[in-house]
């Protein structure tokens, strides 16, 4: 089941009883990463306990619940599921009680063997309420802690695991925290007065006033216990495989991560993108929000005047229900509509991130060019997506991403753009920051950093050794 | 009670069933109008039938209720009430029986004279369910209609209201439009495919198709029935008075208000404002998302760099409940989080549409020093606001008004700011290019457009004659 | 617009503020009068006040709002409509604004001619907010109002209504009663410990402590104000014309209406049945609930033994959905199960209140002869239904009801009874205690106590004169 | 986690779709065993499925979902919990993921050794998602499900259950029944047109139309598969501990249990307790409802009238939120009002089924006296409670039992009655006609069928054999 998810765990020194309304703000501040489900678990010095609800982090949690769960640490999860499973039983984080106690556990990421280890589990006569790969690590997991002790477990487990998995547990007053061999998904460290946080982003540090201090690294092992930190490398990778849709898309601009600020990566690349694709234009406007800064980059690199020509909508989300069946064409003005001032009778650049089905894409050019653009021309911040993602990413099928089988020219001509030029992967990658070899481009490329039945799989480099 | 809100009402000819899907989509367009409640009337040939929800406009009404209100004519109307009186008894349209049938009425604006005109219709054994001005315009319409036709009975209710209107009335299969003779809030017509649209705002009329062609006039009644459209001009006035902070603030950016986008006027302002109070300055950015387009066409002319400094989640909203005591300054944190490598280091302007209170602009302006800047000027898109609004904006006391007994000089201390500058009132008025004597701006010069108890009112010129 | 409803009105000695809670537990004991939405208005000592919710007392009214609306005078109401127009909107107390305050107003009965009075006011230029008999009251009165003082308006009132009507106003600190002057609806008066309480019926006086001390009497006003109780005749009629189905059927069976306690009534009923129409029987049992304390009556007086033969689901209630198609036959079954070993192989007696359309008693028969019942023999606490209700109860149209066009013989083979008996109109009311002359008996007689177009009325007697 | 609950099973032939209304109507029937959450498991010819929901069986179903769960095979349950611990995560049926399938699991009854066999579970790495006593038992039968087969899993779980439990399981297309060895909790079969239906009663049996056909046999297997039935003893004991307070008490009145209707156990019940110790008095009534039959059996046998003194309000539930502090003593007159003409100055009987706290009692004595009862009389139909029950029954601790250590003489002060008394465990048991042995008693005598830490145990003929 492939999720999107923001996760955060804190851990204050004993005396405090902020943990619970300092992850309500982090998790508020990780709200892009899942919209669906909330939940929070503290360990109160006696017990483990939890609240999760439905929605939005404020919908989630009623007015009392963040007072009730007063202490000093805990963790939590936004979800947001891709399948249509989405009630409150599949809410994180997962409450589970074994032998020695309770383990509340929270996951971002996405297993690739989870069915072959759910088979093995089941053949243990385990049985599964849900079929998560959140579960499945659970029992994984307190498999192991049934023989050896918690950094041993994890070891053993992390052998097991194929995909990309960034994990917080709460066990009693310890909030241990694991990112996969190759840092898939991101998970940074933050300092606080009294204590420290570790969450998916660093605007979820920003948000409670801390400050971001370093990344987990890939296959390091962070325990919080009593508001100090401990850390020890379990794993090591020669190189990592850091999701590049993270960069380009996924996480707030306001976020660093590995060591990138993901605002700069995306001026770069806008800028990357002129001096790769000049073209002359009167202005030049992003598709709002997801091209903004890419926008701005490009505006500022090439010279051509900033000025929106598309306007979003600040009340469209995800639970917008149209009525009508011959409104249906009216969704994408529900949502965007062109300022026809500033684009009549102009050539124009629209700058966003990706294309992913072309659907989209196709109805904005549409739009402006029926506000009056003389020639439109579309500027894409990162190369054509041909290949799906298994590793964590909600993307359509191959088969529904219009690059997978179809060139540049075809894919201008279908959304009727005078020009559409993509970004390169070495432009893209040199923007960021980062060496190629340390990204999983599996969405570009094809060719994934883990192995995924049917899929290439080249980097043989990344052999992964105990530290 | 004063209330911000959002109106529309469409026409269709006969045969059409698409006017409540058409005005769903309308009020989603004006939702930054009015989150508290929505509500559609519709004449379904044979009654008019009403349906009003509180929230935004996908929670007030249900998936079915659209599809169940099959029409070709209805009004709809979003709004926020500024008091704490939020429930469903308030929401518009307000619906009234009387003797020739039913009265559905949506109403934008405020009385200044409401409790008169209240004690008036009491006097007469009149009865009240509720303590709105709507009310008081229906039942003042609905008397005067016992003894004269539709415009007639306009004509007397204009001479007794005091106040800003925009209002929609459904009578039958007839949608009845009028705007105040001063035409302080606006009100203008689309064509669509088969009929007519009356919205508040052109952004309403762009997500339905339609293409504006041009404003109510001030004073002018327009009737649309079976989707025609006849308008007359019921009071003539030599000068209007336009509310001129629908235009700075409070309109959607790709609204067009009395001629005027309202996306350029704020570019033009942005630019003013750099002739007027230029800076030396690394980069200039937003208070997002109020700030925006004056911070685009400041970096412009100053040729700046623009580069975002403040990043804005977006789900933040009003219902965010806060929890916990000692977590209240990480308020405006939840909002709003600087992107510390833009800022450090640099000379940073910050462009911002207005300053209300001042507390918002001082935490700002600590947030930015904070992430490192080394000098921050910010820079204003209107004057300081001395005075309070009478007439539909939603404003505090004038004792809560910074700017009522400060200077520039003490309010640029109090924020914290290397220099606080604001457009002038004539810079302002030019960069819209609407001639200073049709704008209303008693909130910044404390002189109104029409009589208010203890307020200045010198624009004898605002003689309203019968056309 | 026909309702059945139930109201109370509560005053307390100033420094009390128990009139809410005491209002709750009031409309709690009332709520078989009405189960769609419940409302209290409470004086506060500066204004009216008021809280109203949809469904049962305990769902209508949330946690803090009884602590909220501390008083010591107030009223209340509970209402279950017959037409479909269930909403918020419709709920009571009505409150009004008017010159000179607030007017709460909360109504049982139905006006006869609420139409004609309504046009009147219309052709006066008053609107109206919905289509309920309680608005044309309230407009009515404060028309009057205007005119006069209280109670002289209340007597011009009188003069216009045709119909039933108990109605409690709360106009400051005043509870203002009045019960029409035929005395159609019951009201009745109990004195409290520093106060006293008026209500539809004395269990709502009995649950809150109080002991009930008589009858609003037909034409009577009564004015509590600050604990103290004032009381005038405004109208007399030498006869009243309460309705009877109250005593049979509506009313619960611990209440005293007219003096006459309701469980007695049935009782004595249920003997007189027995005496007008003995069987011989090896059990009696009653259709639950509706005909337990007849069948008690029946039994005791018949000395056949009184063995339950259906058992009724405490769960069941109005808001039962029943899926699929196939199993709706299966309703009866849902609220009424039969007891085999009971009836098995006897010749029974089921005693019920009433027969009405004539369908569940059908469905009852069925099931005693399939639970192997030897004879049915089924006895009814009332005559045959004829005719329909104009004055508040709640009754099909004349043709539905079975005993409008159909014999007795008829309807026995119908239901499929052995034998079917009623009791006679002069048995049922020798049982109650009250003069035939005092009783409206229309649903038994077609002949009703006020004028009803198309409806005889011979009750010339019931000459209402102002005292 | 000790709970009250009902189940119910149904198996139609291939090609029905009735079965998720069936068993809809069925938990309806079993309402008064459970009113906290409801759910309903359905195989529909390739997967199981599930919904679930909280509150009473209409409101944990929405509209459609019923017709969703077409299907001819399927579970159902209705649960209330007697620990404070009510969530939609702990409604049944719970359904489980395993090696082979999908397991859906109903149970009523309560384990003893429930904590023992969780740890030895746990010790094997094995992880629990709630505390209760479903999850152990799923688990132990997964358990075993890996090495045997179902029958002869079965077998061994039963080995290891020390309690009471009634289970329905559904795998693919099969329901499996069980009854614990010593049938405490019921569990009775039905014949359905084209299919069987197992249920806690049979009053839920003849809600959809069917036959009781027989109990299933204490240590009895039933297994229902397209509309047929199997059935196989897997285990018996000399006697059985059949559960006296579902005869009582907890099962409805139109039950049969064990062969034995409640309804005509509880009037020789009443009988009895006449002979035992009869009285002279004017009236006898019971305390509504739980005393009703009783009092009915009484007043027969003892040719005393039989008159109700006390109403019960129908709209009294658990649910009710009494507001203000001081009308807390008004909560006993919300529920119960006395008819005081029937009972001023007569010598009273008033019967009910138990005393368990005796503070309700009391209550119900005072007000009686209150009405102007001469003589109080008081007879229960079941011997004083001196112990808690560890096998399903919700009750309060010894401590809490008001006979637990006082005599019936000092109760008899207590409760302020004339004289009380209880019916001897001899009588009660010779009413209801099954042998003393084959009854648990538990409540009544302190010694219990099966072993409880800290409590008698001397029935040692209980021995299970395997059959």
């Amino acid at each position: 089941m492939q999720e999107e998810c923001g996760v955060a765990g804190i851990s204050f020194k004993e005396n405090s009883n902020n943990a619970a309304a300092s992850l309500y703000c982090a998790l508020f501040a990780l709200q892009h990463r899942g919209q669906e489900s909330a939940g929070i678990s503290i360990y109160d010095g006696t017990t483990t306990r939890t609240k999760k609800g439905m929605g939005l982090v404020p919908q989630a949690f009623r007015k009392n619940d963040i007072n009730e769960l007063s202490s000093a640490v805990g963790i939590g999860h936004v979800r947001y599921s891709t399948t249509g499973d989405s009630s409150i039983e599949n809410a994180q984080p997962l409450v589970i009680n074994y032998k020695d106690g309770i383990l509340s556990l929270a996951h971002n990421g996405n297993l690739v063997n989870s069915q072959e280890l759910r088979s093995g589990l089941e053949a243990e006569q385990r049985i599964f309420h849900s079929d998560s790969d959140t579960e499945v690590i659970a029992q994984l997991f307190i498999k192991e802690l049934s023989k050896k002790d918690i950094i041993s477990s994890i070891k053993e487990m992390v052998r097991m695991l194929v995909g990309s998995y960034a994990i917080l547990m709460l066990i009693g007053d310890r909030v241990i925290a694991f990112r996969d061999p190759l840092g898939i998904k991101p998970l940074c460290i933050g300092k606080l007065e009294g204590g420290y946080i570790i969450a998916s982003e660093s605007c979820a540090i920003d948000v409670v006033g801390g400050t971001c201090i370093r990344d987990v690294k890939p296959g390091e092992l962070v325990i919080l216990k009593n508001g100090a930190m401990e850390a020890r490398q379990l794993y090591n990778s020669k190189h990592s495989a850091h999701c590049i849709f993270e960069h380009i898309y996924f996480a707030r601009a306001d976020s660093i991560l590995d060591s990138k600020l993901t605002y700069q990566s995306r001026i770069r690349v806008g800028e990357t993108l002129y001096d790769e694709h000049p073209v002359n234009a009167d202005i030049a406007f992003p598709v709002p929000d997801s091209g903004t800064t890419f926008a701005i980059g490009y505006a500022h690199r090439s010279g051509i005047q900033y000025l929106e020509g598309l306007i979003k909508n600040r009340y469209s989300g995800r639970t917008f229900i149209m009525p009508g069946q011959n409104m249906r064409e009216a969704a994408v003005r529900l949502k965007l509509n062109t300022i026809k001032q500033n684009i009549k009778g102009k050539s124009v650049v629209i700058v966003d991130d990706s294309i992913v089905r072309g659907t989209t894409s196709r109805r904005i050019v549409d739009m402006v060019r029926a506000a009056g653009a003389r020639e439109v021309h579309v500027r894409i911040g990162s190369p054509p997506i041909i290949a799906p993602c298994y590793l964590g990413i909600n993307m359509p099928t191959r088969h529904e991403l219009i690059a997978s089988d179809k060139t540049i020219r075809t894919i201008e001509a279908l959304i009727n753009a005078d020009s559409l030029r993509y970004i390169s992967l070495e432009g893209l990658i040199k923007s960021i920051g980062i060496p190629a070899e340390d990204f999983c481009t599996g969405c570009f490329t094809g060719v994934y950093p883990v192995e995924i039945p049917g899929e290439q799989c080249t980097r043989a480099q990344l052999k992964i050794t105990e530290f």
